[in-house]
Protein backbone atom coordinates (compact mmCIF):
# COMPACT_ATOMS: atom_id res chain seq x y z
CA UNK A 1 0.00 0.00 0.00
CA UNK A 2 3.05 2.67 -0.12
CA UNK A 3 1.21 4.36 -3.03
CA UNK A 4 -1.30 5.14 -0.47
CA UNK A 5 1.39 6.89 1.97
CA UNK A 6 2.15 10.89 2.52
CA UNK A 7 5.57 11.96 3.74
CA UNK A 8 5.36 15.09 5.95
CA UNK A 9 7.88 17.82 4.25
CA UNK A 10 7.13 20.52 6.37
CA UNK A 11 4.45 22.11 8.64
CA UNK A 12 3.34 24.92 10.78
CA UNK A 13 1.07 26.17 12.87
CA UNK A 14 -2.49 27.65 11.34
CA UNK A 15 -3.54 29.18 14.31
CA UNK A 16 -4.24 28.39 18.74
CA UNK A 17 -7.80 29.48 20.27
CA UNK A 18 -8.84 28.34 22.88
CA UNK A 19 -10.41 25.26 22.06
CA UNK A 20 -9.07 24.94 18.49
CA UNK A 21 -5.16 24.47 17.68
CA UNK A 22 -5.15 23.81 13.82
CA UNK A 23 -1.65 23.23 11.51
CA UNK A 24 -1.14 22.87 7.86
CA UNK A 25 1.50 20.27 6.86
CA UNK A 26 3.15 19.94 3.66
CA UNK A 27 3.34 16.20 2.52
CA UNK A 28 4.79 14.64 -0.52
CA UNK A 29 2.33 12.14 -2.35
CA UNK A 30 3.59 8.50 -3.83
CA UNK A 31 3.54 10.57 -7.26
CA UNK A 32 6.11 13.24 -6.12
CA UNK A 33 3.53 15.88 -6.16
CA UNK A 34 3.32 17.96 -3.01
CA UNK A 35 0.19 18.92 -1.22
CA UNK A 36 -1.20 20.57 1.88
CA UNK A 37 -2.83 19.26 4.70
CA UNK A 38 -5.10 21.10 7.26
CA UNK A 39 -5.81 19.73 10.46
CA UNK A 40 -6.73 20.43 14.02
CA UNK A 41 -4.88 19.30 17.02
CA UNK A 42 -6.73 16.99 19.86
CA UNK A 43 -6.10 15.85 23.03
CA UNK A 44 -7.98 12.52 22.74
CA UNK A 45 -11.31 12.04 24.74
CA UNK A 46 -13.91 9.12 26.34
CA UNK A 47 -17.22 8.24 26.11
CA UNK A 48 -19.13 6.64 28.89
CA UNK A 49 -21.98 3.95 28.23
CA UNK A 50 -23.17 3.99 31.61
CA UNK A 51 -26.03 1.58 32.04
CA UNK A 52 -28.77 1.55 34.98
CA UNK A 53 -30.21 -1.50 36.30
CA UNK A 54 -34.09 -1.43 36.35
CA UNK A 55 -36.14 -3.44 38.67
CA UNK A 56 -37.14 -5.64 36.52
CA UNK A 57 -33.47 -6.69 35.80
CA UNK A 58 -33.48 -4.55 32.48
CA UNK A 59 -31.65 -1.71 31.43
CA UNK A 60 -31.59 2.29 31.49
CA UNK A 61 -29.04 3.91 30.09
CA UNK A 62 -27.96 7.45 31.17
CA UNK A 63 -28.18 9.87 28.52
CA UNK A 64 -27.26 13.95 28.30
CA UNK A 65 -29.36 16.52 26.48
CA UNK A 66 -27.04 19.13 25.78
CA UNK A 67 -26.70 22.39 23.37
CA UNK A 68 -23.92 22.19 20.29
CA UNK A 69 -23.70 25.47 19.40
CA UNK A 70 -22.03 24.68 15.91
CA UNK A 71 -25.52 22.26 15.65
CA UNK A 72 -27.63 25.32 16.69
CA UNK A 73 -29.67 22.38 18.96
CA UNK A 74 -29.71 20.65 21.80
CA UNK A 75 -28.60 17.30 21.16
CA UNK A 76 -28.80 13.61 23.09
CA UNK A 77 -25.66 12.34 23.44
CA UNK A 78 -23.42 10.20 25.77
CA UNK A 79 -21.39 11.33 28.49
CA UNK A 80 -17.99 12.40 27.08
CA UNK A 81 -15.58 14.73 27.48
CA UNK A 82 -11.52 15.74 26.47
CA UNK A 83 -8.75 14.35 28.33
CA UNK A 84 -6.51 16.30 30.72
CA UNK A 85 -3.11 16.72 30.07
CA UNK A 86 -1.64 13.57 31.43
CA UNK A 87 -4.40 12.28 32.18
CA UNK A 88 -5.07 8.39 31.29
CA UNK A 89 -8.29 7.58 29.38
CA UNK A 90 -10.09 4.96 32.07
CA UNK A 91 -9.42 8.17 34.45
CA UNK A 92 -11.20 10.77 32.23
CA UNK A 93 -14.02 8.03 31.89
CA UNK A 94 -14.30 7.90 35.97
CA UNK A 95 -13.99 11.78 36.18
CA UNK A 96 -16.61 12.69 33.54
CA UNK A 97 -19.05 10.47 34.12
CA UNK A 98 -18.92 11.99 37.99
CA UNK A 99 -19.17 15.37 37.19
CA UNK A 100 -21.49 14.99 33.98
CA UNK A 101 -23.97 12.87 35.98
CA UNK A 102 -22.99 12.32 39.07
CA UNK A 103 -22.45 8.59 38.84
CA UNK A 104 -19.92 6.30 40.11
CA UNK A 105 -19.60 2.64 38.29
CA UNK A 106 -18.51 -0.65 40.24
CA UNK A 107 -17.80 -2.32 36.79
CA UNK A 108 -16.00 -0.72 33.82
CA UNK A 109 -15.08 -2.18 30.16
CA UNK A 110 -13.49 -1.16 27.40
CA UNK A 111 -14.89 -1.51 24.10
CA UNK A 112 -12.85 0.33 21.85
CA UNK A 113 -11.79 3.43 19.99
CA UNK A 114 -13.45 5.49 17.36
CA UNK A 115 -12.04 8.63 15.06
CA UNK A 116 -14.29 11.51 14.20
CA UNK A 117 -13.27 13.26 11.52
CA UNK A 118 -10.27 11.07 9.84
CA UNK A 119 -10.48 13.91 7.20
CA UNK A 120 -9.48 17.14 9.61
CA UNK A 121 -8.44 16.47 13.57
CA UNK A 122 -6.63 13.64 15.28
CA UNK A 123 -9.35 13.10 17.58
CA UNK A 124 -9.49 9.60 19.08
CA UNK A 125 -12.72 8.57 21.11
CA UNK A 126 -12.51 5.52 23.75
CA UNK A 127 -15.66 4.00 24.62
CA UNK A 128 -16.44 2.68 27.87
CA UNK A 129 -19.08 0.57 29.28
CA UNK A 130 -19.58 1.45 32.33
CA UNK A 131 -22.18 -0.17 35.18
CA UNK A 132 -22.73 -0.92 39.18
CA UNK A 133 -24.11 2.87 39.08
CA UNK A 134 -24.18 4.52 42.60
CA UNK A 135 -25.56 8.02 42.29
CA UNK A 136 -23.56 11.15 43.99
CA UNK A 137 -23.42 14.92 42.90
CA UNK A 138 -22.29 16.75 39.68
CA UNK A 139 -19.63 19.00 39.57
CA UNK A 140 -20.05 20.48 36.13
CA UNK A 141 -18.00 22.66 34.84
CA UNK A 142 -18.78 26.58 35.42
CA UNK A 143 -20.75 27.74 32.60
CA UNK A 144 -21.57 24.30 31.54
CA UNK A 145 -25.40 22.81 31.23
CA UNK A 146 -26.25 19.85 30.39
CA UNK A 147 -29.51 17.69 31.42
CA UNK A 148 -29.16 14.18 32.26
CA UNK A 149 -32.56 11.35 31.81
CA UNK A 150 -32.97 8.10 31.35
CA UNK A 151 -33.91 5.70 28.44
CA UNK A 152 -34.15 1.99 27.87
CA UNK A 153 -31.74 0.30 24.81
CA UNK A 154 -35.07 0.14 22.86
CA UNK A 155 -35.88 4.06 22.86
CA UNK A 156 -32.22 4.86 21.68
CA UNK A 157 -32.32 2.30 19.43
CA UNK A 158 -35.53 3.74 17.61
CA UNK A 159 -33.90 7.13 18.00
CA UNK A 160 -30.94 6.13 16.16
CA UNK A 161 -33.16 4.84 13.30
CA UNK A 162 -35.69 7.71 13.31
CA UNK A 163 -33.23 10.24 13.26
CA UNK A 164 -33.92 12.02 16.33
CA UNK A 165 -30.15 10.82 17.71
CA UNK A 166 -27.26 11.83 14.98
CA UNK A 167 -24.74 12.76 17.08
CA UNK A 168 -21.98 9.94 15.10
CA UNK A 169 -20.52 9.25 18.56
CA UNK A 170 -23.54 8.36 20.44
CA UNK A 171 -24.40 6.41 17.02
CA UNK A 172 -21.72 4.33 17.44
CA UNK A 173 -22.33 4.11 21.43
CA UNK A 174 -25.59 2.32 20.50
CA UNK A 175 -24.37 0.00 17.67
CA UNK A 176 -22.01 -1.42 20.66
CA UNK A 177 -24.66 -1.26 22.72
CA UNK A 178 -27.23 -3.66 20.27
CA UNK A 179 -24.33 -5.90 19.69
CA UNK A 180 -23.31 -6.59 23.58
CA UNK A 181 -26.38 -6.68 24.78
CA UNK A 182 -27.58 -8.92 22.01
CA UNK A 183 -24.92 -11.54 23.14
CA UNK A 184 -22.87 -10.66 19.72
CA UNK A 185 -20.01 -9.16 21.10
CA UNK A 186 -18.51 -9.85 24.24
CA UNK A 187 -16.83 -7.29 26.49
CA UNK A 188 -14.05 -7.82 29.59
CA UNK A 189 -15.28 -6.19 32.73
CA UNK A 190 -12.91 -4.94 35.30
CA UNK A 191 -14.98 -6.33 38.51
CA UNK A 192 -17.64 -8.31 38.73
CA UNK A 193 -19.36 -7.15 34.84
CA UNK A 194 -22.92 -6.55 34.10
CA UNK B 1 -34.93 23.35 27.52
CA UNK B 2 -34.58 26.86 27.90
CA UNK B 3 -32.15 27.24 30.40
CA UNK B 4 -29.47 24.61 27.88
CA UNK B 5 -29.91 27.26 25.06
CA UNK B 6 -26.98 29.53 23.88
CA UNK B 7 -27.74 32.85 22.26
CA UNK B 8 -25.02 34.38 20.00
CA UNK B 9 -23.92 37.94 20.51
CA UNK B 10 -21.20 38.00 18.32
CA UNK B 11 -18.94 36.33 16.19
CA UNK B 12 -15.47 36.84 13.70
CA UNK B 13 -13.34 34.54 10.85
CA UNK B 14 -10.69 32.83 12.96
CA UNK B 15 -8.62 31.92 9.66
CA UNK B 16 -9.76 30.48 6.20
CA UNK B 17 -7.25 27.83 5.06
CA UNK B 18 -7.52 26.08 1.99
CA UNK B 19 -9.85 23.41 3.89
CA UNK B 20 -10.06 24.64 7.20
CA UNK B 21 -12.29 27.91 7.32
CA UNK B 22 -12.70 28.38 11.36
CA UNK B 23 -15.02 31.42 13.64
CA UNK B 24 -15.10 31.93 17.10
CA UNK B 25 -18.56 33.54 17.76
CA UNK B 26 -19.43 34.92 21.81
CA UNK B 27 -22.34 33.41 22.79
CA UNK B 28 -24.27 34.18 26.18
CA UNK B 29 -25.27 31.57 28.21
CA UNK B 30 -28.74 31.11 29.70
CA UNK B 31 -27.39 32.47 32.97
CA UNK B 32 -26.24 35.69 31.68
CA UNK B 33 -22.71 34.70 31.78
CA UNK B 34 -20.92 35.19 28.11
CA UNK B 35 -18.92 32.50 26.86
CA UNK B 36 -16.64 31.57 23.41
CA UNK B 37 -17.63 29.09 20.78
CA UNK B 38 -15.11 28.31 18.26
CA UNK B 39 -15.65 25.97 15.53
CA UNK B 40 -15.05 25.01 11.64
CA UNK B 41 -17.57 25.99 8.95
CA UNK B 42 -18.06 22.84 6.90
CA UNK B 43 -20.57 22.26 3.64
CA UNK B 44 -21.69 19.27 4.44
CA UNK B 45 -20.85 15.44 3.16
CA UNK B 46 -22.67 12.09 1.57
CA UNK B 47 -21.31 8.31 2.93
CA UNK B 48 -22.22 5.96 0.53
CA UNK B 49 -22.94 2.33 1.17
CA UNK B 50 -22.82 0.39 -2.37
CA UNK B 51 -23.93 -3.12 -2.08
CA UNK B 52 -22.69 -5.54 -4.71
CA UNK B 53 -24.40 -8.96 -5.03
CA UNK B 54 -22.68 -11.68 -5.13
CA UNK B 55 -23.02 -15.17 -7.04
CA UNK B 56 -25.17 -16.62 -4.16
CA UNK B 57 -27.34 -14.14 -3.56
CA UNK B 58 -25.79 -12.41 -0.35
CA UNK B 59 -23.96 -8.74 -0.55
CA UNK B 60 -20.57 -7.63 -0.89
CA UNK B 61 -19.67 -3.98 -0.11
CA UNK B 62 -17.76 -1.88 -1.87
CA UNK B 63 -14.99 -0.26 0.80
CA UNK B 64 -12.39 1.71 0.30
CA UNK B 65 -8.83 2.19 1.32
CA UNK B 66 -6.73 5.71 1.99
CA UNK B 67 -3.96 7.10 3.87
CA UNK B 68 -5.75 9.78 6.19
CA UNK B 69 -2.94 12.10 7.48
CA UNK B 70 -4.47 13.38 10.96
CA UNK B 71 -4.83 9.52 12.03
CA UNK B 72 -1.20 8.46 10.05
CA UNK B 73 -2.29 5.41 8.53
CA UNK B 74 -4.38 4.00 6.22
CA UNK B 75 -7.82 3.78 7.09
CA UNK B 76 -10.95 1.56 6.07
CA UNK B 77 -14.18 3.51 4.75
CA UNK B 78 -17.01 3.87 3.00
CA UNK B 79 -16.77 6.08 0.24
CA UNK B 80 -17.30 10.02 1.02
CA UNK B 81 -16.93 13.46 0.35
CA UNK B 82 -17.96 16.96 0.65
CA UNK B 83 -20.61 18.59 -1.34
CA UNK B 84 -19.92 20.86 -4.12
CA UNK B 85 -20.89 24.27 -4.12
CA UNK B 86 -24.74 24.25 -4.75
CA UNK B 87 -25.23 20.06 -5.06
CA UNK B 88 -27.28 18.13 -3.72
CA UNK B 89 -27.06 15.66 -0.96
CA UNK B 90 -28.39 12.71 -3.75
CA UNK B 91 -26.31 14.01 -6.52
CA UNK B 92 -23.12 13.82 -4.26
CA UNK B 93 -24.02 10.82 -3.59
CA UNK B 94 -24.17 9.92 -7.16
CA UNK B 95 -20.89 11.45 -8.17
CA UNK B 96 -18.57 10.59 -5.09
CA UNK B 97 -19.96 6.56 -5.76
CA UNK B 98 -18.97 7.35 -9.60
CA UNK B 99 -15.52 9.53 -8.61
CA UNK B 100 -14.34 7.06 -6.13
CA UNK B 101 -15.06 3.88 -7.47
CA UNK B 102 -16.32 3.68 -10.91
CA UNK B 103 -19.82 2.46 -10.20
CA UNK B 104 -23.12 3.70 -10.72
CA UNK B 105 -26.46 2.87 -9.29
CA UNK B 106 -29.78 2.07 -10.22
CA UNK B 107 -31.38 2.04 -6.88
CA UNK B 108 -30.60 4.44 -4.08
CA UNK B 109 -32.51 4.49 -0.36
CA UNK B 110 -31.29 7.54 2.43
CA UNK B 111 -31.37 6.38 5.56
CA UNK B 112 -30.35 9.02 8.09
CA UNK B 113 -27.68 11.95 8.71
CA UNK B 114 -24.78 11.40 11.44
CA UNK B 115 -22.96 14.78 12.83
CA UNK B 116 -19.34 13.59 13.18
CA UNK B 117 -18.21 16.53 15.85
CA UNK B 118 -20.94 18.05 17.64
CA UNK B 119 -18.77 20.21 19.67
CA UNK B 120 -16.40 21.88 17.18
CA UNK B 121 -17.71 21.57 13.42
CA UNK B 122 -20.91 21.84 11.42
CA UNK B 123 -20.31 18.85 9.50
CA UNK B 124 -23.48 16.70 8.21
CA UNK B 125 -23.02 13.87 6.63
CA UNK B 126 -25.82 12.00 5.02
CA UNK B 127 -26.01 8.70 4.75
CA UNK B 128 -27.04 6.74 1.51
CA UNK B 129 -27.20 2.75 0.40
CA UNK B 130 -26.45 2.02 -3.21
CA UNK B 131 -27.19 -1.41 -5.05
CA UNK B 132 -28.15 -2.42 -8.50
CA UNK B 133 -24.40 -1.42 -9.41
CA UNK B 134 -22.92 -1.39 -12.89
CA UNK B 135 -19.17 -1.13 -13.06
CA UNK B 136 -17.31 1.76 -14.77
CA UNK B 137 -13.99 3.94 -14.75
CA UNK B 138 -13.24 5.70 -11.64
CA UNK B 139 -12.45 9.64 -12.11
CA UNK B 140 -10.03 10.77 -9.01
CA UNK B 141 -8.89 14.00 -8.17
CA UNK B 142 -5.74 15.05 -9.54
CA UNK B 143 -3.47 13.66 -6.42
CA UNK B 144 -5.91 11.96 -4.60
CA UNK B 145 -5.17 8.25 -4.25
CA UNK B 146 -7.24 5.29 -2.55
CA UNK B 147 -7.56 1.56 -3.25
CA UNK B 148 -11.01 0.17 -4.26
CA UNK B 149 -11.96 -3.33 -2.04
CA UNK B 150 -15.26 -5.63 -1.21
CA UNK B 151 -15.71 -7.40 2.01
CA UNK B 152 -19.14 -9.72 3.17
CA UNK B 153 -21.23 -7.65 5.90
CA UNK B 154 -19.71 -10.67 8.05
CA UNK B 155 -16.18 -9.49 7.94
CA UNK B 156 -16.92 -5.88 8.22
CA UNK B 157 -19.13 -6.19 11.41
CA UNK B 158 -15.99 -8.30 12.90
CA UNK B 159 -13.50 -5.34 11.83
CA UNK B 160 -15.74 -2.99 13.83
CA UNK B 161 -15.32 -5.34 16.72
CA UNK B 162 -11.96 -5.79 16.80
CA UNK B 163 -10.92 -2.02 16.18
CA UNK B 164 -9.85 -2.71 12.38
CA UNK B 165 -12.64 -0.15 11.67
CA UNK B 166 -12.59 3.15 14.02
CA UNK B 167 -13.56 5.61 11.20
CA UNK B 168 -16.77 6.90 13.15
CA UNK B 169 -19.08 7.23 9.90
CA UNK B 170 -18.11 3.90 8.17
CA UNK B 171 -18.80 2.35 11.97
CA UNK B 172 -22.45 4.28 11.89
CA UNK B 173 -22.69 2.83 8.09
CA UNK B 174 -22.38 -0.41 9.85
CA UNK B 175 -24.61 -0.24 12.45
CA UNK B 176 -27.36 0.99 9.71
CA UNK B 177 -26.17 -2.06 7.50
CA UNK B 178 -26.92 -4.54 9.92
CA UNK B 179 -30.22 -3.55 10.82
CA UNK B 180 -31.09 -3.36 7.55
CA UNK B 181 -29.89 -6.83 6.76
CA UNK B 182 -31.98 -8.54 9.93
CA UNK B 183 -35.01 -6.27 8.59
CA UNK B 184 -35.49 -4.60 11.53
CA UNK B 185 -34.88 -1.09 10.13
CA UNK B 186 -36.11 -0.30 6.69
CA UNK B 187 -35.52 1.32 3.66
CA UNK B 188 -37.34 3.42 0.81
CA UNK B 189 -35.46 2.53 -2.41
CA UNK B 190 -35.70 4.71 -5.15
CA UNK B 191 -36.23 2.38 -8.00
CA UNK B 192 -36.62 -1.46 -7.42
CA UNK B 193 -34.67 -1.70 -4.20
CA UNK B 194 -32.57 -4.63 -3.07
Amino acid sequence: MTHLLEKKIGGAELFKGKLLHAFRDTVELSNGQVAAREYVLHPGAVMVIPMLEDVQGGWELVLERQFRYPMERVMIEFPAGKLDPGEQSFQCAQRELREETGFRASSWAFAGSLHPVISYSTERIDIWFACGLIAGRRALDEGEFLDVFTATPTQLLEWCRNGTVTDAKTLVAAFWLQNFLSGAWTLDWSAGGC
